[in-house]
Formats: C-alpha cells, sequence, structure tokens
C-alpha cells in the first residue's frame, strides 16, 4: 500500500489551481494540507467549489508550513515560481511547477521569452514533465517542468515520428486552437472578454508564441534536425469554448510514407500507456472526446501522394495540459499507478 | 425631401456607439460628422469597423465643434451625459441620450439609483424614449432619454394591457435574460469574464436593479395600481450570447379573462406599429428571431384557469434595447419615415 | 466492506447513459458488466468514451443474461422501461429507472402526459427517487423512479419551505432554464439543431410541460394546498448551453416572514446532506458552480415586503437531474456512503 | 437612374435564402417577386423573418412565373439547380447560382466530387463568380457559379500573390475553420448537433471536401505550378459559431521575400474595391471583424527568414461567402455601383 501524501496547492484558486481541488477531491491515498490564494486568504475552498462544502479546508496566504508536505504544486505566477522553488526545495518538498520557468533549460531562451529566468544550477535539476515521454527521469525528480499545454499536445503528436522526424522536407506545421481557460481565463482583459471571444475565432502572437520554443526544444531531443529544416511553424488561435486544445498539424516528407508504417509507429508509442490513443482510421479526433479528462487522442491522415500527412491530436488543456499532467507526474514521482485518480 | 441630417456620436467605440454607426453607414439622408472616443482619440474608425474602411471617419476627443450638428448621440457614461446635456443644448443640438440620467423623472429617484442625478429642470425637458408609446411627444422633443435595455422589453409587454393592469391580482414577475452587450460588455471585470459566462446562467441584482424603477415609473402612467399591489418583480439573468432580452412575464389576474379579449388588445396596439409584433397563437418568441434588428416579437399563453398568464417578447438589446430605438426616435424627431434606415 | 456491485446499463449510449458510464469507470466496488445499445451493437466503449480505451466493455443488444446483476439502470425510451421492469424484477435485479413511466404515481396522470403508462400494480412498486427527501424508502426500494431534471431543482428548492407552502397567497412561479443536453440533446431535430439553439433563447412547452405535473404532485405530498391555489406556474426555456437547470422561483406569501425564519428552514434541511446547499447571504446560485458535479446549490432573495421571495437553485441536468442522483440511489439502495464515487 | 429588379429566390428559406431576404428587405431599387420552399408553400416570409411581418410576401411552391424575373438566385440542392439553370435560361432570367454544380468547369471533375454534374455546354456558359477577381466577365454573364464559402476566403488571400505563386517549395497549406450555417446548418443530422457541436472543435473531410478542387482550379488559373507543386492541402473544421470562416494559410517560399514586397502585392489588389482590406502590420483578423458584413479583412505574417509567411483571412460564411457575394454578382450584372445594398 502505498504511502499517504500531503499535498499543497500554492496559488489554488487559479484555473490550474482549482482543477487540481477538483481531481484532489476524489484521490486515494492523499490529502490536501494547503491551499494559497492571496485574493482568497481566509475564505472556505466550499465557496468556490461546492465539491468541498463541508470540508474544513480554507485558502490561506502564503505563510505556510510547506515541511509536513510531501509535495507542492505551484500554479502562480511565473515570478512566484521562482521564489517558491529554493523554498519548497530546501524544505524537502517535490516540486511540480506548472508556470513556464523551469522548462526551457538554459537561462537565455527562459528570458528571451518570458522575459525573467531562473538561475543555470535550478534550471539543471528540473526534469521536463511530458509523462508518457520522461516517466523514468520523472520518477526520481525532485522538480518537475510541468509542460505547457500547447506543447503537450503538439509533442504527444509528434514524439512517435521518431527518426521519421529526419525526412521531413519543411519544418512541421502546427496550426493549434485552444479554448479560453488556457489563455489565461482568469485573468481579466479584452483578450477574454466574453463579447470579443464568443462567435469569434482569432489568431495570436504568430511566429511568436513562447510555446513554440519548448516544442522545438523536445522536438530536437527526439531528432527534428532545426539546423536542417528551420524553426517549427506554430499558430495558437482563441477558441470560442472554455477548454480544450486541437492541434492540426501538416508534414511534407521528402520521400512518401505507407499508411502502414506511420500508424505502426504510433501503435507503439500508445501501447502502453494509459492516457494516449491513436484512433481508428478516419476517426476524427475532437474536443469533446477529451474533455474534462487526461486523455490525448490522435489521427493519422495521409494525403494519396504519400508525402503529405495531416496529424491531429486532441487534449483537455485543464487537464491533459496542466492539472491532469501534474497529477499523473505525481503518480510517477510516488510510485502509484499511473492512472491512479485520473479518467 | 427631408433635411440630410448632421449626426454626432459622444462616445462612439462602446457597444451602443458602434451599433449607432454600423446602422449609419447605410442610413440614408444623415452623415456623421463627429465619433468621439478617448480610448480611440485619433483612430479611423475603419479599424474598428471594416464597413467603414475607406471612409475618412476618424475618432476624436471631445473638443469638437457640435453647433454644426442636427442631433447628437450620447453613448457615454452616466456622469458625461450630465456634462454633455447642457452643452448640447446651448448650442441647439437635439439630444438623444442613452444613459440612465434622464430616465426616472426625479432627481431623487434618480440618485437613489445611479448615485448621481441632473437637476429637476433639466428632467423637465425629457422625454422617454419609448417610440411605440410616446411618439408624439418624441416628434417635438429637444432631450430624449432613451430607455433602458430591460425596460424596453417588458414595457412593449405590458403596456398593451392598459386597465387589464387594474385587475391583476397580485404584482407581474419579470423574469428577464440578457445576453452579455446588455450587462456592459465592453467594461472588462468578471461579470463579462469568457469563462465566467460560458456555459453559465447567472441571475443577478435581484429586487436591486436600476431598470426595475424604470419599468414601475412608466407602467404607473399606464394605471398599474402600484399602491394596491407593490413592487413589480424583476428578476435580470447573464446569459451566454452576445445579444438579445426574452422577458417572461407571470401576470395573475383576479378574475379569468379570455383569450380573444387579451390577443385584441395587442392586435390593436401593434397594429400601426413597424417594429412590435404579436405572434400567431402558440409561436414561441425567441432571440434570434429579432437578432441584429429593431423588432420586438411577444406572444401571450394563457392557463386553462384564464387567470394565470404568461407573456414573452425578445428584443436585441442593442438594436432595440439602444441604438435602433435610438434611431427610430431621431426619425420621429425629424419627421422620417419611422423605419428609415432600420430593419 | 461493501458488496461489489455487477451493474447493467440499459440505453448506454443516450447522454444519460455515456453519464453513468463516465461516473462508473472511476467508481469503487462497482463493476458495469453490461452496456446496451441498439445503435452501437457490437462497439468498444472505448470508441465512444476515450476513459474505456483498453477496457473490453462492450456495447450489445438487448439479448443479455441480466440475472447476475445486482442492478439495472433504465435509460431508454418510455416505451423500452415498461418492457424491461417485469423483466428485469423478476430476475431480482434492482431497478433504477431514468425514463418517465413510473414517476407519476397513477396510469391515468402517467397516460396524459406521456401517451402510456404502466399498470398501477407496477407503479405502487415504484419509489420516487428524490435521494434528499426519500432515502429511507429508496434504501429498501426493488424500482426507484429517478425523478425528471426540471422535478429535481424545482422540488429541492421548494421542499424545505414545509408549512410555508400553506402560508403561500397565490400559486410558486418557476422560470427553468436548462441547457441542451436536457432536451434530448442526442436526439436529432430542429429543437437541438445548432444553428437554432446558438446565441439564441427559446421558452416551449408553456402550462404544458410533463414535468408540471410531477413537480405539482410532490409538492402536494409537502404541503401545498393545490385546490386552494390552483397550479404551480411551470415555464422551461431551453439555454444555449450544455448542461445545467437554474430555476428562478418566485413566492408571494400571505403575510410577511423574516429572513431569519425561511434561511432556517433550509439550513435544517440542507445540514446532513453532502449535495445540497444554501449559499450565504447575496450569493448567486449559477450553472458553473454545479457543472459535472452532484451538487445542488441555491439561494433565498427577500424582498423589503417580505412577501415576495425568489428562491434559486442550480443543478447539472445529467448528474444531479439524472446520472448522478441515479448512483446516489444505487448506493443508498445498497447501504453504501451517500457520496462513494460522486463529487 | 438604374432599373428597378425584378427577383425571384428558389430555396429562399434555406440559410442562404433567409440570408439573401434579410439584405434585399432594404435593397434600393429592387423587388423580390418570388420565394419559393417546398417546406414552407403558403406561408407568410414574415413569420420566418420579422422584418417581413406586413409584406404580402410569401413562400410558393415551384410553379411560378419566372419570365417577369431581370434575376434568380439559385439557393437549392445541386439537384434542383441543374433542373432550374436550363428553365430560367429560357425565359431569359439570368442566373447566380448559389450551389456547386457550375462551378468546377469539367462534367468530370464535378461528378466526381458532387456525384452529379451539368452538361458540359452549360459548364462553357457560367463564370465564376469571385467578385472582386472576375468582375468585367461577371458584368455581361447570363449565369453565375456563385463562389463556395472555403474557396471565397481562401482564394482572395492567395489571389494577390500573383507571380510570387510560382515560387512557392511546397504546396499552400490552407487551415480554415468554419461556422454551422457552413456545414449545412439547417439540414438536421449530428453534425450540426447542439450538444456534438457546442464546446466542441472538429476537422472534417481531411484531403476529400469538395472545396479543395475548386481552390486549386482557380489558383492554377492565376499562375499556380500544381505539376511541380501537387495538391494544395486543405483542412475544414466545424467551429461552435454560427457564421464566419478563418482561413490561416501556410506559404514556403523557396527564397525569402521582403515584408514591403509581399504586402506591395496585396495592397494594389485591395487598393480599388470596396470589400477586400489588408489589414495595417501585425492586427489580426477575426470573425468578429466581418460578422454580418460582405467584407473580407486580411493580413500577412513573416517569419524572421523571409521563406515561411502565414496568411490569414476573415470572411463570413453566409454573406461575403455566399448570399452578399451573390448580390455583390447582380450589382456586376446589373450595372449597379458595387457596394449597393450592401455594408
Amino acid at each position: 500500500m502505498s504511502k499517504h501524501l500531503q499535498i499543497a496547492i500554492l496559488g489554488a484558486a487559479g484555473l490550474s489551481g482549482l482543477e487540481l481541488l477538483t481531481w484532489l477531491r476524489r484521490y486515494p491515498n492523499a490529502t490536501v494540507r494547503h491551499v494559497t490564494s492571496e485574493r482568497y486568504d481566509g475564505m472556505p475552498v466550499g465557496r468556490l467549489l461546492p465539491a468541498y462544502q463541508g470540508s474544513s479546508l480554507t485558502f490561506t496566504g502564503h505563510n505556510i508550513d510547506v515541511a509536513e508536505c510531501d509535495v507542492a504544486f505551484l500554479a502562480v505566477p511565473n515570478k512566484a515560481s521562482l521564489e517558491w522553488v529554493p523554498r519548497l526545495h530546501a524544505e524537502g518538498v517535490r516540486i511540480i511547477d506548472l508556470s513556464g520557468m523551469f522548462r526551457l533549460q538554459t537561462p537565455e531562451l527562459t528570458a528571451k521569452h518570458y522575459k525573467l529566468a531562473p538561475e543555470e544550477s535550478w534550471l539543471g535539476k528540473a526534469i521536463f514533465g511530458l509523462a508518457e515521454v520522461f516517466a523514468e527521469q520523472i520518477a526520481t525528480a525532485r522538480l518537475v517542468a510541468n509542460p505547457g499545454c500547447y506543447p503537450t499536445g503538439a509533442l504527444l503528436a509528434l514524439w512517435p515520428l521518431g527518426d521519421h522526424l529526419k525526412q521531413l522536407k519543411v519544418p512541421p506545421v502546427i496550426d493549434a486552437k485552444s479554448g479560453v481557460s488556457g489563455a489565461g481565463g482568469r485573468v481579466e482583459n479584452s483578450t477574454t472578454n466574453y463579447v470579443d471571444v464568443n462567435e469569434n475565432l482569432k489568431p495570436y502572437k504568430i511566429f511568436q508564441h513562447q510555446h513554440r520554443p519548448e516544442i522545438q526544444l523536445y522536438l530536437a531531443q527526439q531528432g527534428y534536425p532545426e539546423e536542417q529544416l528551420g524553426d517549427i511553424i506554430f499558430t495558437p488561435h482563441l477558441l470560442p469554448v472554455n477548454r480544450g486544445i486541437l492541434s492540426t498539424i501538416y508534414l511534407r516528407f521528402s520521400e512518401p510514407i505507407e499508411e502502414v508504417e506511420l500508424r505502426k509507429c504510433y501503435q507503439d508509442f500508445c501501447a502502453d500507456k494509459s492516457f494516449v490513443h491513436l484512433l481508428e482510421p478516419g476517426v476524427m479526433p475532437d474536443l469533446k472526446a477529451v474533455a474534462h479528462s487526461n486523455h490525448c487522442v490522435m489521427n493519422l491522415f495521409r494525403h494519396e501522394n504519400g508525402q503529405d500527412w495531416v496529424i491531429v491530436s486532441a487534449i483537455d488543456n485543464l487537464v491533459k495540459g496542466a492539472a491532469g499532467q501534474a497529477l499523473q507526474n505525481m503518480n510517477l514521482m510516488f510510485g502509484l499507478a499511473p492512472s491512479t485518480g485520473l479518467v
């Protein structure tokens, strides 16, 4: 029987924090000890989440005793993550950080895209928490950099290509569409104002989104020949739905590839994994299939010329793209079955 | 042939202002001379509204020469309306005010619900711009108080009752549902944040909305025996759509009324009006029927006991509930056909 | 330790059936043995619900061995429920029926509103599954008539009134708004066609909805003086959201009631219940608070005259209004803790 | 002063037909004489469109006297278009056909994608109604094949490239997202069922949509070297909005191109056109900008390598992608100013 985990959620009243709380309400062998929120300091969690009515769990400020926790989730702004990580680490608490601060491996790249960055030594400690790919390293990690939502959807769809990445003729085109919760839904600005988003669709940060280098960095680890093909092309769009990311990915290979060959790469990748699925030929991935779940569904579509392929993946940005994958990482870190507490 | 009107829109970049501009783009015999917006001072209108691409119309600050205008629309905050009205009036410009400042007839009532109020003498000059009811007074008005969106939907549905208002057993219950543009859609706050509104429905300001006294005040003019029955009951709800107000109104009469009798009241009321329609028996009013139009559709539903009735009306809050009715009032003020430029 | 339950879901591919499956995926001490669907006979459940990928659970036709099951959920059309109930009962399987067939207590009333009806003897066996109210009878029931979605929202909001129901001056007005899944979302017709529902709001079946007598019947059991006040007034509206019912209920009492007095009725009712909550004064119930959960939140709003009250309740129609309450009833029937498997 | 046009709309109760009627309600110098609809034969138009309340215009069957009309719009299924065209032509009525039957130039190509096709001689008479490109031919056409919605959005975005089309390294990738009205919104099937579309996003007909050859055919006329580069890549997605198409187009050129050079191509193209606009650098096209208007907005985004470009265009599929462009074509055919009656 596994250890009963003591958990802290720092920044628990944001969208990712509330999603963590929602899943943890029914988690076996885990207790949420601390939930911090400057805005709601002193308020019972039950007032935001009826499932916690009757529970005594209450939002607090940041002055808490973290030492009693096994693991802490950081669902705070980038700057706050920079401050929390050393403090938690010093107390022996293992960390799952949902900010962008520890994903990009070098201070230079991080600072370029986020304006601020951790020291190099901390980046060296961080393991990229793409659970299906880095499970082994995550198991012993003390600091997990939980992937961005777009990179999760894109990398799961491209990782199975393996050596085929070297056979691309031009960089992959990733046309991604995200629900509003992925665009910082709780922040109140015109980006997420109802009448500006509803009945609308809008691309943003073309060629400039901070998740592009994250995708590029890990794709290079899997063999993408950056120097030869150049930057991947990544265009995010703001979609009038609450949650979900659909990534439509365009590949042109130098030579035709057979359907069976490429499908086998994906079948092998998915074979032993709980949350990643290749759909049957012709079935379209969509957001509905994965909403409120930790699953990723994907499929491949081959042009009759064999060179042009479309790969489509779908995830829930708040679950597999944030809180769900964070819990999946917690399961890996503490030796729980991968799908514990998740659906 | 009617005069060619020169128009100013003060506060032209808000939702009501943009709606006015959209309709005026195709208006016969009218030219928009001035459009003010502190936020967009100096920006061509075409950048917000593609229909104005190629036009030289440009947002300006408030330092404009209004004297050359025949009519000005005030689509500014309440406080700004208080300041503009005397200035425009002094210059001989006729005014259609979309704020709440000039609707409630007394400084006391206005201040109670809006925290600020005009002096009594100005209230005396204002005509309530419910176009179907006060057409005659509007024709010669120099200051029209354009009705609130909820009062427009509710009063059009209740006005035809006439003397039947005196036969109510209890106050009417008005359960109203409005699209987000009616709740100050451009103001950025949590009320109108996408993820808070989408896939949601929420009542607000129960017993406390500032449009309740506006409905009550004019209903009393039509014979509602306030002292005997008490306050009308009015509950607004925030609906996850951009535009539209559906009002479901519950009436209990002291004695049964025949279907044909009450329908006749409404048929008579609608008979000579371009924009108000009683649907055929059994047909349900809905938002779709009136979206992007100046029309109001309504219908009556009689319980078999004859005492209980449901009246439903639907309008587009940005058109009949704001900009469209304002233009309808302009038509009345300048002797144009009532439906000029409107659909 | 409680028994491990064997479960059949008849009509498992409809919206309620899929919702049952979603919740049962993570249920402790329960195994889904049979899932029937004429349309998907032979298809693995994982193809509709990614959470079941990797599971061998497969939709079948109706020719199954139900005897091995402890409990069966009927999520089939009314007619099919009439056929299944005797068959299941004969096999000793306890039944939770989500159709309308066994709720209205008499064949006459049932036939009037549903065109068909069970024999009287079967109606006598059925217990109305409003879990918070009839928990004791449900515990030993062999046939539970799971309440309609609208009646669940309305009755939970009105039940706590108790004797105050006798002090009403006129019948309660229930203005209810439901997401599309409550209107038979999977049935393909113009009622649920996207462009007819999106950016729209529409009342339907005014004075004629089959859930009105269900509310009236059980409210009478709680003391509503039908003969004196007449029919309750109930108006359903189709809301452009997937799930959720908000009921705005208007009460006028003969005499003023103090805030503290009526709130106490609700506090007492909610005190020992996991899923029903009175919010703090002034907090507005909304759909978001209860989406994807089995909770019902409600609140009371008192007019300063003390006679007029607004009660608002919110539930998720697919959970507390259907599948969730069905599982809550299963928990009661088999001695499990009331909130087992539910959030 | 131009001739007063007599108009017939065949298939007037579908989404395109109703959109035509909505715009024609306020059209100068035009009268709708006939509106046919098998389903609504005998019903006044005012019952579907409140703007026509008070008008005597009534849906009829197909047995009408078309000879009195100057122009007929065909908004009927493909098969019906095949039957109507010879009949109308024989009567001397000029035709604007909104079906797919007369766009693809050869019976073979048409039959391949639509299962049925006109005879070659009829195809020879048809002019492709992309108004900004073929204005001259349209002016004298007797049969205009109104473009598909997706091709309109894609071709307007690609046409200005001119000779640069020959410098592409790989085929353009067109990732298009359409509102539901474009997917046959009125047809009742699971594609357009509310709960299947809302809060969802789904690609469909990848590599197989019938609008792909339409785009390819006319792009080849503009110089796209098909034989060298192969098929364009086109992926439509179903978006949870009523109306609008956003096309995100990916181009990789063999050599870098300067920003100013490519922008100039678009500026030149847009210079003398009422409805097509290149936005200022960095401004994102979105659906909101063009909803309920005949405008197309677009913009170019250059990767720093100069080889990779993203072009984004937005139109309203029911207006510029259907009814609006059809009316624009009517204006061209009858010598009216291009923007007559349109906004």
